[in-house]
């Protein structure tokens, strides 16, 4: 099997798994409790919370665990927003960030804030400067990915965000790193970006688990409420046992980052020479795109009519986003690219365990569907 | 080790724990991807959905999975109020909900919902013709647990949401029920309650999995936005092994359930009258509470110097809801008890695998307690 849809969800690695296993056996007390049990519980709590932290670059009292990445987002952007409406008017987004963004300005928008959207060129880039040129005094928050899911543009939230402050110190900066985190260098926390969501599954973690960085004094709204767990920002009884996975999964993959970059630059970049080669081909993934993501178009193909065919040698990509179940994607159509590009894209996603092989396998795949497929 | 803090969380059990690890190395596609080890992943997801469906009652196009019994009762009351702000003005609810029930409320408050709250007496009991009384044409959504979790008193959900739909159709009726499922007979669904949450922790099941139920042309507002997973209701990747160890806790508890019940209940009563004879004692617990729950306090001793004498004997209990970390017990204060009640407070909750012998060693060692602590 070659298993090229990392962006989609990535293999549980056995280490992420038996660290599952072993608090799920061993360590069941509530990390609430207040006995010795319990403290024990919380004590292992707080170790993989100083984890995930440290790689995040923050410290362990900025990090909150959520139940995914989607509600890490959620939390920041319509907490953020939320927080500030005594005086905030209006929120500012990419137009291809992922849906649970995308879908919380949606709502922010239905409870009266005016929504702007900075759409990406037909290239997957972001014109800083008319997002910046947004922000104005009543902006009660701009979200901004690292790494777009789809196509792989990597935006520099860190100076971005700074630039935001500058116009506006009050306006909350949220990042969504799904997509980043413990891939690309770890933008700078605390010099202006506010909150940053991460999740497990992206890095051969479980599904299921989160985190949000929240910098200390930045105000959030509730999004969920109940008890008092991840100091009452984050209501319910501790997931202890994702928690652990979720700190195996991030040692392993802050000891082999920079390696795997290198390594699947080359593998990015060999992949889009080959695809370039074919006939007929659109590459929708921006230059200097992340490594571990390739989006192109094979004219004339329907995407699933390609997607199935590669199935059949086992191997595994996308058409875009498994959020949106096969629904048009989000970014490509923000691009405004045509629909013959939309309907036969592809989304290659690369993991550390992806060899330059898997490439070239899927390269002369893709050559054979030219040669044999039937154009629609 | 004797453990009797069940209602806080349950022990993990082995098939549980096998079931999600097993998922956890040998499926990890995402079950929203469209190639075949994806729908693989969707297809075990949908026979864990059938499965809690089944136990509940419900079909499984009516059970929705969340990341937490917190995240379900918030989905119900916030989503449920919301969606009927149109006409809505007001929100009832007992006095000793969940906190994950009681701050929903308090949310709705401040969004300009009448919030009435019928406190439970002295005996822990809840007027039920005080709460019908409370309904009217501007009911957006009434609230009632089925099984308390500090002190276990059962209510009859299944005939209160029968009369609120008598009062007024159009009202949203929740009930929480994560204390009461697969211990307590399933309330009948469908004639009176819109939605129903349960968790998995409470009976043998990992932490960080819930279930909704949302019967079908029920109106619920989203709380989470995002991507399509749970027909759009709950985004985010889901959370598959959780979902199958969470189907095996509900297989293990339905097959059962009858027969811990009737063991328990003997248990409990007797442990009952095994306190009651100690000096200087009060059963906060009503007459016909669950068999899972026993509340009592010891007056005169504060509840933690009492934890603390048991758990060197190795016997855990709580002085409440393990969610409030040690701060006054919800329960205890909206009955209005006496001040020395509420801090000597001790709450012993029960499941399958305690035995009578666990009790008696309880009773044993509360006694010792009062011939060898000091009074406060």
């Amino acid at each position: 099997m070659i298993y090229l849809d990392n962006a989609a969800t990535t293999r549980v690695s056995q280490p992420v798994a038996d660290a599952v296993y072993e608090v799920l056996t061993e360590c069941f007390a509530n990390p609430s409790s207040l006995y010795g049990i319990g403290f024990e519980a919380q004590k292992r709590l707080e170790a993989a919370r100083r984890t995930v932290a440290q790689a995040m670059g923050a410290s362990p009292d900025e990090v909150y665990f959520t139940g995914s990445g989607t509600e890490a987002n959620n939390l920041a952007v319509l907490g953020g927003a939320r927080a500030r409406k005594a005086w905030g008017r209006s929120v500012v987004l990419t137009g291809f960030e992922h849906p649970s963004v995308e879908q919380c300005a949606k709502a922010l928008s239905q409870e009266g804030f005016a929504v702007r959207r900075i759409m990406p060129d037909q290239n997957g880039q972001i014109d800083i400067d008319e997002l910046l040129g947004s922000v104005g005094k009543d902006t009660a928050l701009v979200a901004v990915m690292h790494i777009n899911n789809e196509i792989g543009t990597v935006l520099d939230v860190e100076s971005i965000a700074r630039r935001i402050k500058e116009i506006n110190r009050r306006t909350a900066v949220h990042c969504d790193n799904v997509q980043g985190f413990l891939k690309h260098p770890a933008p700078r926390l605390g010099e202006g970006i506010d909150t940053m969501a991460v999740s497990a599954h992206k890095i051969h973690g479980p599904k299921g688990v989160g985190a949000l960085y929240v910098r200390k004094g930045h105000n959030l709204q509730n999004v969920l409420f109940g008890g008092l767990q991840e100091r009452a920002l984050r209501p319910g009884t501790e997931n202890l046992a994702y928690a652990a996975g979720f700190a195996k999964a991030v040692e392993l993959a802050a000891a082999s980052r920079v390696e795997t970059f290198a390594k699947l630059r080359e593998i990015n970049d060999k992949l889009r020479a080959q695809v370039t080669a074919l006939d007929n081909v659109r590459i929708n993934s921006p230059e200097n795109n992340s490594p571990y993501i390739l989006n192109f178009s094979l004219i004339g193909y329907k995407s699933e009519t390609l997607l199935h065919f590669l199935e059949q040698k086992e191997i595994y990509v996308s058409a875009g986003s498994a959020c949106s179940k096969g629904e048009k994607s989000h970014t490509l159509s923000a691009m405004a690219l045509p629909r013959g590009v939309i309907e036969g894209a592809v989304r290659v996603s690369f993991s550390d365990e992806n060899s330059a092989q898997d490439a070239e396998m899927l390269a002369k795949a893709l050559a054979e569907a030219q040669r044999t497929l039937v154009h629609n």
